[in-house]
């Protein structure tokens, strides 16, 4: 099996290799035949080949059984111009995977309810799943810079949704469902937007076909307010791409450790695994970036790519071992536990 | 003076008739001559004359001093045709009187703090102002409610900004920024966006008159993230009218007391001053509903259309001896306090 790692930039090399070593490990217990090949993506590639996403790099993951990335950005390339920018590895990575849909599961541990910043009693128990649509709405449709318009200047994007977008997304959310509480929550705003309308009517058709599980739909403008004030009540959250990289981030952070959080894009044949926080370039290189994220990913890998279950829940116990054992990297450091760099927290998993 | 009340629907009628009288009270006091006219909007105009928005409201409305607004909706009209729901009232009035700028002001009251979903160390200080563009893009672009593009049925919005419409809300934001801490936190989503990407370099280009004035740019995902993790490094936020609508519903409920959140909507000659709750259906028609928000608009309506400082602080000082007094509608009631219906508070804060 192969897999292509990207490392990126800033702290995405220190926690990929993280993620690799704990892959190594699990691959010769379980004898899973690992194959492991890095390629640049990012700040990094721009650096190296003037673009951002090599063609190489493309389709080294676009061959690959999996794709394990790190992270990319950061103020060196602040001032490149917005075609070759590093945050273009990642929407031409999901359009060119056709990365149709991006799970975060925000779960907060009860050992790790003290970094929320929300009280103990509002998020104890949270466990969500967001599906949020990752290839269409308004982050690839059609585009204006700049135009006269009436007489002024404007901009504009075309936010979209055809009908079967909708239906791959809200199935994959129903199914996610079925495996957790059956419930499924779709954030729209069609009191405003015909796009939402659209994709509302498409989601209680979806829903038909599935009897069991309750569809409950929100406004996003509500669906901000719930996350907050009573963030226990949901399963699976489904939703586009605008409000989902919205609400995911906002949601991310209720856990208090957005260092702990991964993610799983699925596409049709390959998917990729990330962890949700950034390069950090403030820390990168110094050895004290937390890879449990990326590790944690690397289950998700193995779990969604491989239907390596076992495998995948091996590396997740680990993980639970390891801060049940005391060790904190920087990041979430605090007196009674044991200081741990990248290194240290790696071992300790391993 | 002439004040156009609109009640709307469920609790609208009780918390506006709770701020006439305050409003009436300090007209008294402060000779401000003010007077009263009642118009229907929403569901109760649908029942009564077809349309959420009657042309007699709008105009009324138009030739107002000032609008004061309940609240519309509710389960009643739920399956009314989108065109003649509740919701249209609000937009047919933003748009027939030209309210560019919706004003949040969130302010965590220290005596308050205890009611924030958020812990007292992260909650404490917030003072913000969120400036959100109200008759601009995707809200009132051109839609589409259904067509084949490309052999499947599809749905669109466009979203889009022009340069004079951008300047407006910037300059409301920079002008609102030197009354308060000098900071405007504009916030869009560039990275991936052609309208946010005019609007940056719009913004950039009106806080060049301002080098007072400290102007920092978030992503709307960062700024979802910041709101929860650290809300107190805000002044004024500044952002498009769907950016707004989200993250103006996240900050409001980290207050943790929804019932005492004002707002003001500024239009060029006539403005309208709500509550940022709803209608609140469950409740209607108890006596039970927490009129502050409504007091505190009143008092907004005092402050920015009719210039009435003066009136203004009385009304807002009023508010909080109410509160001190331990004064708390069933929302927000704990033990130790005095349980007060709307009729109660309202005298309590006359
Ligand atoms: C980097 C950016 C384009 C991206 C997005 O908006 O999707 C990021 O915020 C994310 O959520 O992965
Ligand atoms: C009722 C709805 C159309 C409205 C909006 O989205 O603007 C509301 O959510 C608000 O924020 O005032």
């Amino acid at each position: 099996k192969k897999i292509v790692v990207i490392p990126g930039d800033g702290i995405g090399q220190e926690i990929t290799d993280s993620a690799v070593a704990v892959l190594k490990k699990v691959s010769d217990k379980y004898n899973l035949n690992l194959e492991f090949e890095s390629h640049p993506a990012g700040g990094t590639a721009y650096d190296l080949c003037g673009t951002p996403l090599p063609q190489t790099t493309l389709e080294a993951a676009q061959n690959a059984d999996a794709v394990l990335f790190g992270a990319v950005g950061g103020p060196k390339w602040d001032n490149v111009e917005p075609t070759l920018r590093p945050e273009k590895a990642v929407l031409g990575l999901r359009k060119g995977l056709g990365l149709y849909a991006n799970l975060r599961p925000i779960k907060v541990a009860d050992a790790l309810v003290e970094y929320s910043p929300l009280k103990e009693e509002i998020v104890k128990g949270t466990d969500v799943l967001i599906v949020r649509e990752l290839i269409g709405g308004i982050y690839f449709g059609d585009k204006c810079e700049s135009e006269i318009y009436e007489g002024n200047e404007r901009a504009w994007d075309l936010e979209n949704y055809s009908v079967p977008e909708v239906n791959r997304i809200v199935e994959f959310a129903m199914q996610a469902a079925k495996k957790r509480k059956n419930k499924v929550t779709s954030v729209d705003k069609s009191n405003v937007l015909a796009t939402s309308r659209l994709w509302r009517r498409t989601t209680a058709k979806v829903a038909e076909k599935y009897p069991e599980i309750t569809l409950e739909n929100l406004y996003v403008d509500n669906c901000a307010m719930q996350l907050t004030i009573n963030p226990s009540q949901f399963d699976v959250i489904v939703t586009g791409n605008l409000f989902g990289d919205i609400l995911s981030d906002e949601a991310a952070v209720l856990s208090g450790s957005i260092g702990m959080l991964p993610s799983a894009s699925i596409g049709e044949s390959t998917s990729l695994y990330e962890p949700i926080h950034g390069s950090a370039p403030d820390i990168a290189g110094k050895g004290i970036a937390n890879p449990l994220a990326t590790i944690l990913s690397a289950a998700m890998l193995l779990r969604y790519s491989l239907d390596e279950q076992e495998a995948a829940t091996c590396i997740e116990q680990a993980v639970d071992k390891a801060l049940a054992q005391g060790y904190r990297t920087p990041d979430l450091y605090k007196e009674g536990f044991i200081k741990a760099d990248t290194k240290t927290m790696t071992e300790a998993v391993l």
